[in-house]
């Protein structure tokens, strides 16, 4: 009990399950040594002396999780979205991911990505980096200095891909990620190693195998892409015609370990057979909203993966999506369910607010262990947001004011972010 | 010739038609008693003495027009968006409405809404007030105040209403539209009154009627909403037996005068019908994408009505949608569009930024008369977008910038607004 104990007072928002908030109306949320206490109406008086930090009407929500970003995009978002995924990252995201080879230009870069994602709305990020060594320890260390806390991946891709953006063999890869992890897994307190092959077409069979056992060897977290875009997906049949199903690839090289270490990005148009392996396998879906409209993936189901129990949370996959704050991803969450629903499927009711609110910090959260909500034990990451620059001239109840911050919020109205108790911005 | 002649340099693009950008590089566009004289690589000599205001690299496009918002919901923008089109306008729009009955208020609030659009890229508005004269009266002195250059209608609306916002009777509404037409036709600089009946289910048949005939009196435009919702659809069918589709009852009542006079916003779910109709009678359609989004209005076949040559501007539809800003209404405008062609309709290309970039500058424009070109006697509206703060570390061609442009500029990067010749901002 050495450790001095804190206290956020404003109006306090977190979720406690998919159709629950919890509302503290001018409320506390305690902590100590980066660990949340609970929410409270005023504070125990087991915790003894308590110094309070007021932010008067502010709203106080858990940090925002971004599942699946690509950091190195950060600098090309919003460029080239006329095309689909395959022409996109042969014209847009690969010649860009190609200048990280170049340390100088990769802190540059990073710099901004760094800077933009502090003044935002996340406390957590799952990232692809570039297949670059130097480049991506280069971000590993912004991010620790940040105070945000990610996992952060070296891309593996050793085959179909350009010349100047490819691994010479899978023992190449494999070596350079091995070396990668020696020198980062353990070294950070906020930053973590997580193996990322880019997806299945850019893996040879042998690099995927050697993948496989490192994230045995090391056990570590997986994160890659999966049915995002039909092209793509008749890409893998063809390359992998012995697998039932695309996810069934990663499936047979080890690559979905099991105890929700898993991340698959996008889950646009999965098979049956796909959502129950990602179902057994306690896979986290990042689902990218906007990123499926800008590249013309197409509208996802997620009422049906909700009803599945399927673990989801939300990602801003910068450069297929063009800003970093989930929140946004939110708003774009919300919106793209409603036209899922327009679209042919009347029976499926569009993802509401509160649902939402849980995807982007408990339901993401969980792949961090006990993040994203104002419980006991959680670890204390928090937003706070002053709201009322936008709201003048009008009564909102609590919700209406958790949906406009989600709609209306920008880099400008965050006052303050907590990660581990840790103030970072 | 008394007049200056001013211009400015920059990095100049404007939309010479839906397949064609001009683009000038460190160009000129010259003006001169609120008139474009053209824009040019440098100077022509037969102008003679001109003023150069110099943007550096700044980007230099046309103003943005916005053909259908509610500026009286501004204020409540973002709030209740998990319902439709008619429960949200009885659970938000019109208690919100109802409060501009008290002129103090209404001062209050569209003071936040002018602002709010003084800041960001529009340069002219077709605006819905409310029914209230006193109000709409303020918002008219304080658009012509701001500069910007406006439509604005006294809202008429005397039946299925609550009663804390409906007009008594048709002779009311009638006689309060006199009123304020005489009160506000021509004593404006930038400012119009536009005929504006809410909706069909709004409207008795004898105020209609009213309307129509006030339409012929005085040769006013008229604005309203059209086959946004089918709920909305099925209760005019049911309220007009006789009318074989929703636009024949504006017609019917002589509400769709011929000369690009007429604007309908949505136009989601037309039969072909009605399509003819709106073509015959040369409305413009204010496509309003993040509305119908939020209110789950469905997927517009945008595509078609371009082919069909129908005249097509864009809305920011405030408070169905929750900004202003037309950049926003131009990225929601090609994401829908893709989401349009996924949802089973893989034979219509979505719109590229060629197109979507005239439909907000030209297409929206003509209803304003010669706007939104930088060519010769069209009057001058441009926006001066400081691009320099989202680019760093990139390469772009003027195409890509006005991309980024579209999807990433905050009101903060627009450094100026001229419209009609004159700074705005």
């Amino acid at each position: 009990m050495s450790e001095k104990t804190f206290a956020l007072k404003g109006d306090i928002c977190y979720s406690k399950s998919p159709g629950e908030l919890r509302i503290l109306r001018r409320g506390y949320v305690l902590f100590r040594g980066g660990l949340c206490l609970g929410a409270f109406d005023s504070p125990p008086a087991e915790f003894g002396e308590i110094t309070v930090k007021d932010y008067g009407d502010s709203l106080i929500i858990p940090g925002l999780v971004d599942l699946h970003t690509h950091a190195p995009q950060f600098v090309c978002r919003a460029k080239g979205l006329d095309r689909e995924l395959l022409e996109w990252l042969e014209s847009t995201a690969f010649p860009q991911e190609a200048r990280y080879g170049e340390l100088s230009y990769a802190e540059a870069a990073y710099k901004h990505f760094v800077a933009d994602v502090v003044n935002g709305p996340n406390t957590r990020m799952c990232l692809f980096g570039t297949l670059h060594v130097p480049a991506t320890k280069a971000l590993m260390d912004m991010l620790e200095e940040s105070g945000l806390v990610s996992f952060v991946g070296k891309v593996n891709m050793d085959r179909n891909a350009p010349a100047y953006l490819c691994e010479s063999s899978a023992g190449e890869s494999g070596d350079a990620t091995v070396a990668w992890i020696k020198e980062t897994l353990g070294r950070y307190r906020n930053v973590s190693p997580i193996l990322t092959p880019r997806f299945i077409p850019s893996c040879s069979e042998e690099l995927l195998g050697r993948l496989g056992s490192l994230q045995k060897g090391y056990a570590l977290p997986v994160q890659s892409h999966l049915s995002e875009n039909l092209s793509e997906i008749e890409w893998v049949k063809q390359l992998h015609p012995d697998c039932s199903c695309y996810g069934a690839v990663y499936d047979k090289y080890g690559l979905l370990p099991e105890g929700g270490r898993t991340i698959m990005a996008h889950c646009v148009h999965c098979p049956e057979e796909e959502l129950r392996l990602l179902k057994d396998r306690d896979v986290f879906i990042a689902h990218c909203a906007q990123s499926n409209v800008n590249l013309s993936s197409g509208l996802v189901p997620l009422r049906s993966y909700l009803d599945r129990g399927m673990k989801v949370g939300l990602g801003s996959d910068v450069a297929g999506g063009y800003t970093t704050s989930i929140l946004r991803a939110m708003a774009d969450t919300i919106q793209m369910s409603k036209m899922y629903q327009c679209c042919g499927h009347p029976e499926e009711k569009p993802v509401t607010l509160k649902e939402v609110f849980h995807l982007a910090t408990a339901g993401g959260g969980a792949f961090f262990g006990r993040v994203g909500r104002f419980e006991r034990d959680y670890e204390f990451d928090a937003v706070v947001i002053d709201d009322s620059t936008y709201n003048p001239l009008i009564e909102l109840s609590m919700e209406e004011r958790l949906e406009r911050a989600m709609y209306l919020s920008e880099g400008s109205h965050i006052v303050q972010k907590y990660v581990r108790g840790r103030e970072i911005k």
